[in-house]
């Protein structure tokens, strides 16, 4: 039993449990979901895409190093500034901009100044990836 | 041998024939991208998070019916605005919205003035669906 295998069961348990009906098919705004979160590092989700989640949070933080060793994952700006740092480069995304960073690369994503981020990896993939800690964050609700 | 098995070998196919490197990790900036588009209808990959591709396309066309049995499907407005026809009801979308078009739902978008659209659905899905005809676009390039 792999940590793939692992993860797809988890997904599949999340999907299966989210609470709101699969066929509720709306138009999500960002600015206006973003409206409602008012804690910084809550990660929220805001739409599921097969076994994927689209997550929404604010972030001012200097984050820790981790990976994902069974997933890449897409970090997309829409508003502020993001810095992510890897082990051979660091890069800076902006409103507007986007990354992949691939499975299993080491990554260290930090805001000095509020930062609003898209997040879009499976379902159960979570924040702290391999490294785990009290950073780690599990409670995530639909908004 | 079902659909969605037969969708999953094209997109592992895809995925080792992109043609560029897996491990290139650089920021996309959505509108640079769209500047090198210079023709409507015509779908670029502008990365890759595991077998999923995420598209832009410059639209200004009623789209035909059709639906995607084997995946939901992303649609994400950069600039401009967007119609997608249910067969219940009419989404309207704008810059900084976004809908997941669920699997197996008959969708028809479309757009009076021109508007640029992400999309993000497994490699190998067709812009068409299960509806094929004229419209079918397989010549998508990576920018």
């Amino acid at each position: 039993m792999n940590a793939r295998f692992v993860t797809s069961t988890l997904s599949a348990f999340l999907v299966m449990g989210k609470g709101e009906g699969i066929m509720d098919i709306s138009v999500v705004n960002f600015k206006d979901k973003f409206k409602k979160i008012h804690e910084q590092h809550s990660y929220k989700i805001i739409a599921q895409m097969n076994n994927y989640h689209l997550k929404l949070v604010k972030v001012q933080r200097e984050f820790i190093w981790h990976k994902h060793p069974e997933t890449d994952e897409v970090f997309m700006v829409i508003d502020g500034k993001l810095q992510i740092d890897l082990r051979d480069k660091v890069l800076h995304l902006k409103k507007g901009e986007m990354v992949v960073i691939p499975r299993g690369v080491e990554h260290k994503p930090s805001c000095n100044e509020e930062c609003k981020i898209l997040l879009i990896e499976p379902a159960g993939t979570l924040n702290t990836g391999d490294a785990g800690g009290d950073l780690t964050f599990t409670e995530l609700e639909w908004i």
